[in-house]
């Protein structure tokens, strides 16, 4: 995919192993105008302290990733590590250090190789363009079977411009933020004040509405470039172009957001989980991110058990207000149970049948009001404890 | 075990399957002063919305509990049903219903086999004495691999009295409550003004401070019963007798508590977790629990690798207030980190050897205040995914 104003390079460093490109560089020819979300873990990288800084200034024309290591839990050296390369990055490529973001993906309390690192620098820059953004998705994977991108073209006045994004992830996967890096790049020109509140309530939709294991990571970063570069007019607040970016940009996230659950470590189903009738959205968000990080919901959407009983379970422990006689599931388009009691009939047989898919949607009204939420998960697998009991090795 | 004035009996009635004895009495030859306490998720079963009504008299004299169907999530018939077995026991034994505390404990969803129930209860209450505690703790066992058992003796001026208890729960366990059973019989006398407050002191430090999946059940019952038999005098509040009796009974609870972790379904290693340095006891505990429910940092436990910094993440996304620069980290007495970084040195291969062990203690020291918890957990292994995949086949 070709997305104007941009170029890229992807290069080998070593950083955890050799053999694959493990550090890319993601360039933009003019300050793009940008957007990001960082975890919410209070436990932070230091690239992303550095880059939370940094993205202050509204723009960014540098975006350099590593996987490997994730300079997380790594103190003070951590920090003059990843500002040692934001800064030598800056110099090689003539621009502001502010307007470089840095992020980092892989083992946690080990300090980045910086030897490798410098060395890698000076190729990175002059070899500029020698990949495609898919590369980078590439470059950016650790325990990801595949690489994730995604890409959308809109038009404004007969201009065309084009959204693009990658992303990786496969454990450490929870909303706020889902453990995962994900870069989004435009050649759309957008209003600087438009721009965060598009972004953070499509992040909402898609990464903040997934969930493979509960768990948080140090280093998760979204961020969104708009260079202008399509030559496409300025979209502004409040107009149509607006909608129209809105809605493409949340089709790019929702559908790299999709295939993070469904590279979900060791998974063998993606499910997704609706919630209605809970007293507000929030309520129901609150329920089914409950119901997505039960060990025991997942492990009998693993072995392809219609236990809805446990769902249910989760609902009530979620915290939220549930009336436990107005509760009603569907397995697909099959009712499980209504008014919080089994359904009957040959919902057991129907029931077990969904559950064999690949595919299926588990929805609950609690009856209550019209808060409603979606939620994507995957099941828990024994692989998936095969991946991280051995991670580090 | 004896303990005066308790009588035992349990029979088979084929509730989940033939070929074991499921349904079981405790009876008091007197009403006994009794305290409980019960799950807090909302979706409670029958059993608990009875015997949590009854139990508001601050009595008990029959504990009827069957395993193999917990009737949670049964509607109005389960509570009719639940109604009908508490008052068909109360008139066989000649005592008031209010005196009756019913527990079930099993596949959720399911109606009583009212039936083979009704053809039991004549038998369960003829042949009351034809069984010990311990049997009971057998006939309440549901995925659990052991019987658990625990008991204690004291003396107030010379006269001895016994607490014993049983407990059931290797699945869906979690705090507020560990989804289990546990009921503690005594012989001492408590004042009823007392018997509230020590026991759910003693249950907040034990029952309440386990975690194996982060579950929390429809069906979570603990209960405690004094029956004063033993002729020891009424034990009073603040007094040296009262201390003795809630120290006996911490310890009781606790290694029933114990007992359950590491019988933890699929628990390959028992881990104590305890957080130090918090800003209070209550953010202590909230470290804690988030640490020992990350799928990543048990699975980590399971396949003994020394990977602190997953534990310093879970610790991240837990809510409570954090410096990452203070923190500091033990494998037993080893230091993996402090001030947020690695130790150095030879801790790795240190580290390494202690995950090995089948018990061992994570204390983390988070540098900022005075509060402290602990916390009891398992690892998560393939076998937990093998056993809750298929439970109800």
């Amino acid at each position: 995919m070709f997305i104007k104003g941009f170029r890229f390079s992807a290069v080998e460093a070593a950083i955890k192993r050799p053999g694959r490109k493990d550090i890319a560089l993601i360039y933009s020819e003019v300050p793009a105008t940008a957007a990001a979300v960082f975890t919410t873990n209070k436990v932070k990288a230091a690239p992303v302290l550095l880059s939370a800084k940094n993205i202050a200034s509204g723009q960014c024309q540098a975006l350099l990733v590593n996987s490997g290591n994730a300079n997380a839990c790594t103190g003070e050296r951590g920090m003059s590590d990843a500002i040692e390369t934001a800064s030598m990055l800056a110099s090689k490529l003539q621009i502001s250090e502010k307007l470089i973001q840095v992020c980092s993906t892989g083992v946690i309390g080990v300090p980045l190789p910086m030897e490798r690192i410098r060395t890698a620098l000076p190729s990175l820059v002059s070899e500029l363009g020698n990949v495609s953004l898919e590369d980078i998705a590439e470059a950016i994977m650790t325990t990801d079977t595949f690489a994730k991108s995604s890409v959308l073209t809109g038009a404004i006045e007969g201009k065309s411009y084009t959204i693009a994004g990658i992303a990786k992830g496969a454990g450490m996967i929870m909303p706020n933020m889902a453990t995962m890096l994900s870069f989004i790049i435009t050649d759309a020109a957008v209003d600087p004040a438009l721009i965060n509140q598009i972004f953070l309530s499509s992040v909402e939709r898609s990464f903040n509405a997934i969930t493979i294991d509960g768990d948080t990571s140090t280093n998760d970063t979204c961020l969104l470039m708009a260079n202008g570069a399509s030559g496409a007019p300025l979209i502004k607040p409040a107009t149509p172009e607006a909608a129209q970016f809105t809605s493409l940009l949340d089709s790019v996230l929702l559908d790299l957001a999709k295939q993070i659950v469904k590279d979900g470590e060791g998974a063998t189903k993606f499910v997704e989980i609706r919630i209605k009738g809970a007293s507000n959205d929030s309520e129901a968000k609150k329920a089914a991110i409950s119901v997505a990080n039960s060990s025991l919901v997942k492990t009998a959407f693993y072995g392809q058990d219609a236990n809805w009983g446990r769902i249910f379970a989760a609902i009530g422990y979620s915290g939220i207000e549930v009336n436990p006689d107005l509760l009603a599931l569907w397995f697909d388009d099959v009712c499980m149970a209504k008014q919080g009691i089994f359904a009957g009939g040959n919902a057991e047989e129907r029931g077990t049948e969904i559950l064999h898919k690949k595919d299926f949607t588990v929805t609950v009204d609690l009856g209550i009001g019209d808060g409603t939420a979606t939620v994507y998960t995957s099941d828990l697998s024994h692989e998936y404890v095969s991946i991280n009991a051995d991670y580090r090795t």
